[in-house]
């Protein structure tokens, strides 16, 4: 169910490689990488899971609520989070990023179902 | 100039309450805070300028290049951000969010107008 979830946000999103639901300690549940992924999500999503504490921690302080969605754009490859409970967050990777926009519409569409897969 | 820019791109960017270009040392060059605006960008952006350094090293370390670009949406506001070059970054702030990507699209395409300003 988490799997099937996972995959379909991959097939949905374009430029998509790869996705991971991960705990914030860093411990993936489950991924789904596609047949041209080039890069290891979870090695990606888990050097990440820790910063994600401390910008989780900085809003709370800053009385923003906790955060929500993140969005990490590098050079070569971007990274869609978004927060799925207390504990755990889903993440997209994708190379190419012209159509981020969809990205994070498929990710909010389907975190629902991650939610209760959990 | 930078003063004006900013101030353009919080006129143009729907939701944006305060704009800043800041140092990733956490020091403030220039700000620009609408009339309407209820949150203090200066404290905010300070607040998260040392997690965007763990994350650009984080980026780096795991071969994607430089960031480029973060969104940051928590409950009560959004954050969007632009690295103008190794030293500095642009910053704005959201309460609403209903359109993220014109403001994205805003904060890049003046991206190079506060580069050459510093």
């Amino acid at each position: 169910m988490l799997q099937e979830t996972l995959e379909t946000i991959v097939a949905a999103t374009p430029g998509a490689q790869a996705a991971v639901l991960m705990g914030f300690d860093g411990i993936a549940v489950v991924q789904v990488t596609g047949a041209d992924a080039d890069a290891d999500i979870e090695a990606i999503a888990m050097e990440f899971s820790f910063r994600f504490i401390e910008l989780r921690k900085a809003a709370e302080a800053l009385d923003l609520g906790d955060i929500t969605d993140l969005t990490i754009k590098a050079e070569r490859g971007t990274l869609l989070v978004r927060v799925i409970s207390e504990e755990f967050f889903a993440c997209v990777f994708l190379r190419d990023t012209s159509h981020l926009g969809k990205g994070r519409y498929v990710l909010r569409t389907h975190s629902a179902a991650l939610r209760e897969g959990l």
